[in-house]
């Protein structure tokens, strides 16, 4: 096993961009290849979802290819919905790990805001198996969400205060991001009152359509920030075949992977991010991803253990919900954030981090990644 | 670098199918796992192109994980237009190779005919760059072809008797093949008096509307059909870009690379499937591939020199042209013939065929995948 690190990291600001797909995508490789100091790469993987479909464009990494000059290398999409970004930067690490390249541009890409919101929740729905009672019942990602956080409160005594806080904290931490898509101060009563989408989740509790691009540099090596680990696992795909609505196994699978591979635990996080596409689904992946024990997300938000000088701080990129999710960048974006704060040079920087921890959902638990990252800065 | 052999191989039928996306998929890869005695599956690659735009249906490797109950591993989906098939193999390929996964299960998967023909066209679109003034000129893959076709014909004396030629033998080669789209005798006269497409391309120049899936199964070791390289590069994504539209760079480069790491060169090959989605590509193709010099192809053609009993038999399957397009599974069901000819078991058998060579094709050469295979029968 190489040692293989991240050697350079590039982003657009995330929100409402009148740029193409390619623009944002390019925008995003070009300052990634710039802050890697231009290395000559073998290989493109990109993350993407809906290209086809909202964007009416695939072959993206051909485009990339051709766009940046970087010669007739392979490149390909990889799409997990929206674990696709979190899918093509294990792909790529894979390979560089083994040897098979040196160094490989890894992008995520989404645009999405131009088209009419009930086009984008149909093309999200191609997220679920379609080919089951389930897919013409007309259950939504945040249908699902929201039955799951009225049962997780049931179970727990969690109230929709504390899904509120987790939409606070993160939009807190966006504030300060000038990449995030909603920068605005916002109260918890504001999140309170606000409307509903799929009770008990209000507008704040989900995770926004976004544009929006990022992108690494991986090379063998140990000159940047190593790559430690990197889990994948899969889960049901359908609601009518998850065993316990509070746990999502391929979380808790890509963890085990990932921490078994680090030979670290849960506890050895100095700062996490990971994929709230709902105020519950951040309580959910705490608890999943062992930073917590089951049951007990809720009262760790109360108590501000997912904030700095808390136990670990949690999305201070701010997260999905507030940074934005433009689906197929989300997971690069993710190893953005744990990369500048392991580089000491994030938003919202956490003293003295040295080793972080990126999870990328897809689907309603159908693919989980885990990436642990170690800063050089010992 | 280790062994790795196909051990198992399944298919549908191609052409208009009643069944779903997942059915089709399922169905290949159940064919596959038995063929290989049901092995232990590490990983998951799907090769897929429309899935969103035409069926609804994404997170396909998640789905069939579940459905095949193969336990939480990973899966992914790549794309690169027509060549996703070519690049899911690939990847497979890649990872066992590295030692990484044992036994991965490779899947090429489309549903296409439920789709309006317009429908179809535009999601097909979705392989140039549309973010270009090609892209809103109305310029198709009919259109491109057929450009480069008339181009050919002035340049090198070929005439639109050579395209039907190959449609012709392609034709004739399914009529042979269970699994192919299209088995209905057809003679010269009918082929060359069918209504233009886009001329000097006639309906049976140009690979039809298909839904169908292929699979096979990729092991650590040397039973099987070994994989003796893997090549992909990629090409100009525009038109406009094209240097010279009478080569097909990215089939060049992923053949240089292939022939190179086996060791072999275009005349030791036995037999080929090439990515005819034209006629014209056909005997680009097997220019590009070395097989026959540059501007020769069509004599070839007409010498019947890529038939049985000439240098080297090509599209045995019947090609995209007449065993159809599911687009991605064309590049695994490539891969399945040239398996089965290497076996010594497939429809329109050549003779003592111990190497066999699969050229997939994605876009106007936006991507192109070579992958060179041996018979364990020496």
């Amino acid at each position: 096993m190489k040692n293989v690190s991240v050697t350079g990291v590039g982003m657009t600001k995330f929100g409402k961009r009148r740029e193409s797909l390619k623009s944002l995508a390019v925008s995003a490789c070009r300052d990634a290849l710039i802050d890697a100091g231009k290395p000559k790469v073998d290989a493109i993987y990109v993350g993407n979802f809906l290209g086809g479909q909202l964007a009416g464009q695939e072959i993206i990494g051909s485009i990339l290819s051709k766009e940046l000059g970087l010669g007739p290398i392979p490149t390909t999409k990889t799409e997990g919905a929206c674990a696709s970004g979190g899918i093509a930067f294990r792909q790529a690490y894979l390979m560089v790990d083994a040897g098979i390249y040196d160094t490989v541009l890894v992008v995520g890409v989404e645009k999405m805001t131009h088209a009419p919101t009930n086009l984008v929740t149909q093309a999200i729905n191609s997220a679920m198996d379609n080919d089951s009672n389930e897919g013409i019942s007309g259950l939504t990602f945040p249908g699902f969400f929201g039955v799951v956080a009225n049962r997780y409160m049931y179970e727990f005594g969690a109230e929709k205060e504390h899904l509120a806080r987790v939409a606070l904290k993160n939009r807190e931490y966006a504030m300060n991001n000038p990449k995030a898509q909603f920068r605005k101060e916002t109260s918890l009563e504001e999140i309170m009152g606000a409307r509903p989408i799929t009770a008990p989740l209000g507008l704040f509790d989900c995770s926004p359509i976004t544009d929006g691009a990022a992108a690494v540099i991986l090379t063998a090596g140990d000159k940047g920030v190593k790559v430690l680990a990197s889990g994948q696992a899969s889960g049901p795909p359908l609601m009518q075949d998850i065993p316990n609505l509070l746990e999502i196994v391929a979380i808790r699978e890509s963890a085990r992977q990932a921490y078994e591979q680090a030979s670290l635990g849960p506890n050895d996080m100095d700062v996490v991010e990971l994929h709230d596409c709902f105020a519950m689904t951040e309580i959910l992946a705490i608890e999943d991803l062992g930073l917590f024990e089951k049951g007990t997300g809720w009262q760790a938000i109360e108590s501000g253990l997912t904030k700095h000088g808390g136990s670990v701080p949690v999305n201070t990129s701010g997260g999905l919900l507030s940074r934005g999710h433009p689906i197929g960048a989300t997971g690069v974006s993710q190893i953005v954030q744990i990369v500048c704060q392991l580089r000491g040079s994030a938003v919202n920087q956490v003293d003295g981090a040295r080793i972080g921890l990126a999870q990328n959902l897809g689907g309603t638990g159908a693919y989980s990644t885990v990436h642990i990252f170690e800063g050089s800065r010992a």
